[in-house]
């Protein structure tokens, strides 16, 4: 039982909660709660602690097959990131695809990947993790086969984020890309179509078709996307808006567009245009 | 120039920041920054405080036409619930429809108000302050007519729910109910379909027509409605998922949900069920 919180290990943890550096140094990011940590694929478990009260509670879960370490209470809520702690928290191993294998649609861990069409989110400097993280999720649930993220996006390893994927993070295939101008080129060689989500786009997003590959630009929360990355896209689309709502939150305004595929696919021989 | 954290204002204004029953109390609430400042209707604002040198570079600001009060830059810290304060933050009075006004579109802001078929979102006892928020910017740009609450719903005025309504807050017509049995009771004699988003519907949500008054029930972020809300309405809906997810984020679900409305909306002669 570890008791103090001056074990290398829990400073460790604690380092990773807090900085992305200290994250990538050690190749793990923090996951808490049984929710969370059931998700975990058990090749990618690192390292596994509970305090006893936790353990004793739940002491039938698999999770504990592969062992685990006590740890305090006191200590515990040291290394943890959440004000009411449930007592279980793993270190995890990162791991990232190519880019490559998510145009590819290599990373689906489903069975019927190579028969769907790409549906890919490219993220351009996104910076609220909570954002980020419910892209994750939204995806996974909107069948999305992937998402590439520019380097400068916030990272996905925070525990905010990690937290706001509701476990999307295990399933959904995702990669960072150094330009997203060479990934645009990239999709397009793959046949796909990429469209820009711009407060300037000239077409409704309901009003395209999304049956065949298609991949979606969407910016960062308070700047949109940068212009050089915008101009590359094949079609700017945008949500028609009433009021005098100047935008949508960028995770509201993805999980539309994801949606609004999902629709059509599962009605393949029905699309038609409204207008 | 106010220049003392002891100034009893500035600590009332920290109380308000901080708790929901001295909000209540003063029938105020406090938003921070120009932007949100800007979109606060003049008849509701009560005090606006500033620094010298946020004055110094927007003196020619029109919402410094009724007055303002400096504080310094020391007691401004103080008084934000922002990491990194602007230097200006304004009390505005508390102002919520009622349910009939609400349901009757009496509160709608715009011209056209009446002759839209309600739209409305119903939330029963929903948690977290970002996604309350999230659904008054969403609602607004998808030209929802108002939002009725549960009483037992976070706080509209909490700090971080108004920033995330992004101005929607001073536009979206709102209003609590004592008991949503009866709100739903009320929607559906003032002829409007009541929908329960719920994880069990028995209907896709894009194969019904919103064409008419329609009024969407949103459930707690952790566990959905409430069984003997739920229990009212005339469909359960859900929408689609794919992967493993089990379910979506409480602010994306509503807007998908209320941007099927505005697409049926917008193309009136068009719908068909696709199935």
């Amino acid at each position: 039982m570890i008791t103090s919180i001056s074990n290398p290990r829990m400073k460790e943890i604690v380092q990773m909660q807090k900085r992305g550096r200290a994250r990538n140094q050690a190749g793990l990011f923090i996951v808490e709660g049984l929710r969370m940590v059931r998700e975990v694929p058990p090749e990618r478990l690192a390292q596994l602690y509970v305090t006893e009260e936790f353990y004793e509670k739940h002491k039938q879960e698999p999770i504990f097959a592969a062992g685990k370490e006590f740890v305090s209470a006191q200590v515990f809520e040291y290394i943890s990131d959440t004000k009411t702690p449930q007592g279980i928290l793993a270190a995890v191993r990162q791991y990232a695809f190519s880019e490559e294998e998510v145009i590819g649609g290599k990373g689906m861990p489903l069975a019927q990947a190579k028969k769907r069409p790409a549906h890919i989110l490219v993220l351009d400097n996104l910076q609220d993790p909570g954002n980020l993280g419910t892209m994750f999720r939204t995806a996974e649930a909107a069948g999305a086969t992937g998402i590439i993220m520019s380097r400068d996006c916030v990272d996905i390893y925070n525990p905010k984020a990690i937290r706001s994927t509701m476990g999307a993070v295990f399933r959904m295939p995702f990669a960072y890309a150094d330009s997203l101008l060479r990934t645009i080129e990239n999709l397009k060689k793959a046949g796909n179509h990429v469209y820009a989500a711009h407060l300037e786009g000239n077409r409704a997003y309901d009003q395209e078709d999304y049956r065949e590959g298609t991949a979606f630009l969407i910016g960062n929360e308070g700047n949109g996307l940068r212009r050089e990355v915008a101009q590359c896209a094949d079609t700017w689309i945008q949500i028609p808006m009433a009021g005098q709502a100047e935008s949508l939150n960028a995770a509201v305004a993805a999980a539309i567009l994801m949606f609004e595929v999902s629709r059509q696919r599962r009605f393949p021989g029905k699309f038609r245009k409204d207008t």
